[in-house]
């Protein structure tokens, strides 16, 4: 997962204004500060959590059944994550996966190592079944949601494969679910199975950073409960802004950890200038 | 919820030495090394905790029924976060109340989105039937509390209303419920009902940090837990030295992500000289 | 337990080249990249997989008892910690002890607070059963193993004894269990019941930081797992990493906040002369 972003091996089509686009997305967050549901695993509540407020949005950690019917009505967006999954959870997971649609609000899913193990292979392709907006994983989680069978060389929630190798499996599982289907790595490929657009943002160092994934997937759901009839574009858009912020925050970062609290402060501080001059998103 | 600290707007009124208490209930702190026990939520136990060690305090994030009856007489002091709450989660918040209560130990609640939702309404009106020494909560979380309705306008952990909306309500539950009731926000303001003590302290970033409110909580439980016979005063000192911490951290914060580093940063190293020229107490 | 580092009374007798020795055991962990699977309490899971990741190591913090049987014989190592122990996460812990044990891989046990209470001396005694390849505790948790008794003066996860007072109760715990038994304070101890090994490394503001303890013990496992048949220095190894990552994030550190910090970031980019350097191992 080590290879390095080819930015400079592609030109660059762009008949739409992607940095400029991500920069409305961006601004559009810090005017509605949306309500973000996350039900999330134990490792990344708390990172989660701090990069939705850096970026404007309102994060509530709720994952009680016995209050989903009330309050999940009044979030913008959910955000559903399977990283510390057991069985107790899947109720309250599933129920506010259908609030959410019934309520037209979008959600988002993030099948962590949906290939580990086939508990936590069949809960995803459940909640895939229950539609949500986007799917945001490496490319091993993709894969094997595609393949929809365990992955016998899973290393956990570390990607073995490069996201490259999981483009065409993203398409067929946007076109089978009408899902928009993400998967990230040193280039993020973004699918509604037609088109596919290409976000070349990001530092490797973000793999050493535990539940960076999980929380790009919680900024990509604030994205999309602003902009929810693009969600291609917003979900873009989220990669991007995030992927800058991790390469602004490393200009002064000594390792992980320091690149971890530079990164929520960089996404907080983010301004005009540095959105559209950094912001590299294409598509074919 | 960003209206400015009008700390120049109101006269000092300074019949007692609020800054040397602020600074004598921190140093016994230091020198008593409470155990404090908590039961919160998942998004906030490591900030917490880091906050109660910095301070010189003793956590133990101890929640099972299994240990409580054994466990808690050993605790000087018991916080209680309702934020992610499960009902799985009550009989073990709920005895910890009870054998904080029986051993005439101080506890503290901390009512979390008490209006998001009827679930979390109800359980927090259930806790303060069990008496805890203080409450302590944002405008909308105590007006939810003293209204005993759950607030269609919830924002989930984020208050949408300013602090000194609910002095009223503060009041008025703290006579009900002979709890001493503080609301955090711009201003904080702690009443047993009949005082009303001011703290000026703190920065508006903090709003960025999650689990800042979770964790101030957990000082004035520690605060209390030294100097139980009094209450409002100690929850005024813990309130204010929080605060200074934030801003002696702001001095050197980029955002929320360095703030959130340099607030522990800061109260582990508080002296004398800053405590009695920042801490600043007032009542009418 | 803020006992200065006695470093310089102490005759180091070195026919081991132990600073080689753990120079040669990081690098093996960034070469295997071994995935270490953790079941641990809510408080360290960040700390613990950040502390992994930047050792070079692939954390997975997976608790199901319905992946365990799946999951975990594709690790290379299994980090158990009762730190926020409920009755219903024990199934779960004993299981993946279990399966480690029948696939021949090495589980490392954290027992948090194993004096704190009967519940939880009892889960750490029958955890102890189940034969870890090490065990690793502060002094207070040590003795209360020994013992086999609740620790009426326990301060929760905090220890109130020196790790000194432990050494023999460690030695006659290691000939009893088989386990490899590591007492960590200003000095480390580690014993197989025969030969003691002292680590002279670490700062004593890690005992300021929460969950410090915790990803010790999860670095240990990745050591351990790179070398099981060297139980006793791996664990040395691990524990002198961690100290001198904490030795030179202490340089810049201006508190527990920014120590954190920058542990994670001198582990990540801990170099060769450094380990030699600093480093200090005996054995008596």
């Amino acid at each position: 997962m080590e290879e390095d972003k080819i930015t400079n091996t592609i030109e660059l089509q762009d008949p739409l204004d992607y940095p400029k686009q991500a920069w409305t997305h961006f601004q559009l967050v810090h005017q509605k500060s949306p309500l973000i549901q996350c039900i999330t695993n134990f490792v990344s509540m708390d990172f989660m959590a701090n990069t939705l407020l850096s970026a404007g949005a309102s994060p509530a950690m709720i994952h009680s059944v016995d209050e989903i019917p009330e309050f999940t009505p009044k979030a913008l967006g959910v955000c559903i994550n399977v990283g510390t999954l057991t069985p107790d959870w899947l109720p309250g997971i599933k129920l506010a996966a259908q609030v959410a649609n019934q309520f037209k609000k979008p959600w988002v899913l993030d099948p962590v190592a949906a290939g580990g193990s086939s508990f936590r292979l069949k809960a995803c392709l459940e909640l895939l079944g229950l539609k949500p907006s986007v799917v945001r994983g490496n490319a091993s989680e993709i894969l094997a949601l595609f393949k929809g069978c365990v992955d016998s060389t899973s290393k956990g929630v570390d990607s073995v494969h490069g996201s490259s190798d999981a483009v065409e499996a993203a398409k067929s599982l946007a076109q089978q679910t009408g899902c928009v289907v993400a998967v990230s790595g040193a280039i993020d490929y973004i699918t509604d199975g037609d088109r596919v657009v290409y976000v070349y943002n990001g530092v490797p160092m973000l793999q050493k950073i535990t539940a960076s994934g999980c929380s790009v997937t919680a900024l990509i759901t604030a994205f999309v409960a602003v902009d929810p009839s693009h969600a291609v574009e917003a979900t873009a858009s989220a990669l991007a802004i995030f992927g800058v912020a991790s390469e602004t925050g490393m200009d002064m970062a000594r390792g992980p950890g320091s690149l971890r609290t530079l990164l929520i402060d960089s996404l907080y501080g983010l301004d005009e200038a540095t959105v559209l001059g950094r912001v590299r998103i294409n598509h074919l």
